[in-house]
């Protein structure tokens, strides 16, 4: 039996109401709001989102299911000459603490299917601590290479550089974090390995809830000065940077008339910019900012 | 005698410092901190900041010189066959105040010359209030309007609505503020229409001192309340998205390998956002919002 759109759209929907129960559960206060919306040209989506959690001070898990005439954007970047429909469906998430030490979290599985026939899966998971400490960096790609190695030992390294190259600020010299994994066009050739491909996207969505709230759990209480405030303020700025200057989903998103306020759910609830910023005035941040390169082996 | 582009860049040298005393002398506390830099591929600038001012939070006032053989991005965006050197200099300043009362306010004046013989100005004056006040926005245009009459009175109407066009959003169906004027292009047959352009070009530059000292002086001793302060953060957020997503000053800046700290002077120094912004929550952000439309007659 083929695995089905409608099907795959089905369990994105589900992961995320229950990525929101397990984050709810972790947070230990905040409960989402969930905003429902329609795509005039097809489809809609539902936004769940977090203000002023216990812990998250803003959290977004948006699920779309959407379809139409490609737009010619669209076409134009993936080479395709004839005139097809498309249907996409995912879920992304980003989710930005309170406490400096919990690090900012991003997560997306997709699905893209072109009425051509062509379809692929795309996703990934990426931390952007405001404070790197190495010794969760480390456990965090531990995390994602067991979930890529159940499916494809190639995949971790693959998709980690993958990650290292699409995270990256050309502007600033910089990564946005730690990186990850991403990947994208992961495309089938047999029924079977398009259900293989779905299961290792699965595993990605399901490996979320015990990663953010295990890196919750270890941080949230930790103690901060104003120093580390101020510094993770900094480094919001930077975060918003990446992702109006560089990220191709936020971009091709308000490029097309997507819904502004589901993809700008990323936005860090305050963030802010020094001139000049001076990083020898606060030491673990300077040990950060060196640590925002391409090609770490972390795992 | 031609007018040559070391005097054009001389003469907004020299703007640059007297804009800086001007707003020293409106500030009344704040002092600019001036950074040099060379660019690697010819010529360089000086940036000038205050942080921190009385009035002021981040000012800044950029000038630069820079030449060079010209960049892709800029020979595919310009039509232009051949491989030509370019010379650019302007001055751009961004000011962004403590109390949500005074306006946000942007400049521009800059001279283009090609190694093939072409050569134009461009630039411009817009104000961003967080909060809008109706007399003090028709005050603005009307200064501005009187700089545009005395060189051609087709320029007030025709800039105008270019920076309507220019300073919008269309992710949020918003202008930025209430515009003012954008010209570019403005090129000459001759050396004395050359001198008059310039002239015209020295009129926008010398307005900037008297225009937004009033703006300062009448504002910045009103009282604020917290729903004024979340407000200007929130109007500083889109001011943030309007510059990293649309601005193509910024984005051909960085896309060229430009300077980024100067390029990024134009960030607020703290911007917030807010999921689902509710505009009823604070009324006259709500009248602010219905007037960031395109095609107001402000003068």
């Amino acid at each position: 039996m083929a695995l089905e759109k409608e099907d795959i759209a089905a369990y994105f929907r589900d992961l995320q109401l229950r990525i929101c129960q397990g984050i709810e559960l972790a947070d230990g206060q905040g409960t989402f709001r969930e905003d429902s919306w329609d795509r005039p040209e097809g489809g809609g989506g539902h936004s769940r989102v977090i203000v002023q959690g216990q812990i998250l001070e803003k959290a977004g898990v948006n699920f779309s299911a959407v379809h139409g005439p490609l737009h010619p954007k669209m076409v134009s970047s993936m080479d395709i000459q004839e005139e097809v429909d498309f249907f996409a469906s995912g879920v992304s998430i980003v989710m930005h603490p309170k406490n400096p030490w919990v690090p900012i979290i991003h997560m997306n599985v997709r699905y893209f299917e072109l009425s051509n026939g062509q379809h692929w899966f795309g996703g990934g998971i990426d931390v952007t601590p405001h404070i790197i400490i190495p010794e969760q960096a480390t456990w965090f790609h531990q995390q994602i290479k067991a979930v890529c190695d159940q499916a494809n030992s190639g995949y971790y390294p693959k998709f980690k550089a993958w990650a290292d190259d699409y995270f990256y600020s050309p502007h600033r010299g910089e990564t946005r974090g730690i990186g990850g994994i991403f990947f994208d066009y992961l495309k089938s050739q047999s029924d079977e390995e398009k259900y293989q491909n779905f299961d290792f996207v699965k595993e990605v969505g399901e490996s979320f809830v015990p990663i953010y709230s295990h890196l919750m759990q270890i941080n949230a209480d930790r103690d901060y000065s104003k120093a580390e405030k101020d510094f993770q303020l900094l480094r919001r700025g930077r975060y918003v940077e990446f992702n109006l200057v560089h990220d191709r989903g936020t971009k091709f998103g308000l490029e097309t008339n997507g819904r502004t306020e589901s993809i700008l759910m990323s936005m860090p609830p305050m963030a802010s910019w020094e001139y000049m910023y001076d990083e020898n005035s606060y030491p673990e941040g300077a040990k950060t900012l060196s640590l925002l390169k391409k090609g770490i082996d972390w795992a």
